[in-house]
C-alpha cells in the first residue's frame, strides 16, 4: 500500500510511520518535518500536499491543534485554532483527500479520550473531539468509491506521560504498542465510521 | 424564576415559552422576533442582549443554526455556518451569560439526535451536535457559582413532523409534552453537565 502519515514525526506518529513503514511505502507530511511539508490549518495547503502525494490507498492523520485553558481564560478566538486545525484541517483532509484515494481507500483521523471524558482547561479540545466523533458516522453515509473513515481516540499515551500525567489525573497511559494496533485496525481492516477508543 | 429564552419564537420555543411562562418571568429573544433582537453568531450582539436583560436565574437557547447538504456539495465556509451559529453561538452563550446568572442559576442549550445517529446531509449539522456534547461535560469541571449547565437533545419532533419527515426516515416523531419536559428538567432539575436524550 502507498500511505501517507500527516504528522508522521510526533510522539505518537513515528511509532505509527515505523510500524507501517516495515510492509508498505510511507510518506509522511508535516508543519516543520516529514517527506511534504502541510499546514492542515488550510485548505490550499491541503491541496498542494496531495498535488504531490498522487493516488494513495490510505491516509492517516496525527496531526491538528487545539488551546488549552482554563475556561475563564480562553477568548472566543482561543476556540477558533481548534475548530481550524484539529476539527476543519481533518474535516478537510477527507474532503480533499477523497479525490486522491484509490477506491476502497481509507482515511484515519486522530481524535481523543478528551470527547468522553474530559479534564480541567480542555473545553476547546474535547469540544473539536466530539465534533469529529458524530462527523464521521455522517461522512460515512454519503462518501462514495468505497472509501472508509475511522477515527483513533486514544487516553494519554505512554510516550507523552511525562508532559501530560499532571492533566490527566488518574489515567493510566496507554501502551505504545496499542497506540499502534488501533491504527493498524483502522487501515488494514474492513471497519468503516468507526470511533477506536483506546482509553485503557 | 426570571428567564430568558433565545429562540423563543420557534417550533420548539413557543411550546417551552408557554410553558415556563405560566409561573415564571419570561424574556424571550431572536433573531427577528421575541422581547429582544439576537444574533447568537456575533458575540458583541449576545453582549447586548445581556446588559438588556439584567440578572437572571436560566437561561434557555433553542437557536443556532447549520448548513444541511450533500457532503459533497457543502464548501468549507458552510461548515463554518454551523460553528459560528449553533456551536460557538451556544459557547458564547455559556462564557457571556454566566456573568448573568444568579448563584446556581442554569444554562439549557439544544443541540440534537444528529450527534448520535446521522442521516444523509447532516455531515455539519451532526460535527456541531457532537461538539457540544463534549463541551457540556467539559465546561461543568471549571465553571463557578453552582452555575449548571445542560443540553437537551432532541429527534425530529411532531410539530416539525410535516418539513422533517422526509429527511428522517424512519424516525419516529417527539411528543411535544415529551420535548417541553425536557427543557423543564434541565431548568428545574439539579443536573449538571447532561446531555438530555429524547430520541422517541
Amino acid at each position: 500500500m502507498k500511505l501517507l502519515i500527516v504528522g508522521g514525526s510526533g510522539t505518537i506518529g513515528k511509532k505509527v510511520t515505523s510500524y507501517f513503514s516495515d510492509t508498505n511505502e510511507v510518506i509522511t507530511a508535516g508543519r516543520t518535518s516529514g517527506d511534504i511539508t502541510v499546514d492542515i490549518s488550510d485548505s490550499n495547503s491541503i491541496k498542494k500536499m496531495f498535488e504531490q502525494t498522487g493516488k494513495l490507498d490510505a491516509i492517516i492523520c496525527i496531526a491538528g491543534e487545539s488551546k488549552w485553558a482554563d475556561f475563564h481564560e480562553l477568548s472566543e478566538e482561543d476556540y477558533y485554532i481548534g475548530l481550524k486545525s484539529k476539527l476543519m484541517g481533518q474535516v478537510n483532509l477527507v474532503r480533499i483527500g477523497q479525490n486522491y484515494l484509490h477506491p476502497n481507500g481509507s482515511i484515519t483521523l486522530s481524535t481523543g479520550i478528551l470527547a468522553d471524558d474530559p479534564v480541567v482547561g480542555s473545553t476547546s479540545a474535547a469540544m473539536v473531539n466530539g465534533a469529529l466523533h458524530s462527523f464521521i458516522p455522517a461522512v460515512v453515509l454519503e462518501i462514495k468509491n468505497g472509501i472508509r473513515v475511522n477515527a483513533v481516540s486514544l487516553g494519554m499515551v505512554e510516550d507523552s506521560y511525562e508532559k501530560y500525567a499532571e492533566s490527566f489525573p488518574g489515567h493510566h497511559p496507554i501502551p505504545m504498542n496499542k497506540v499502534v494496533n488501533a491504527y493498524s485496525r483502522s487501515v488494514n481492516g474492513r471497519g468503516n465510521g468507526e470511533i477506536i477508543k483506546i482509553y485503557s
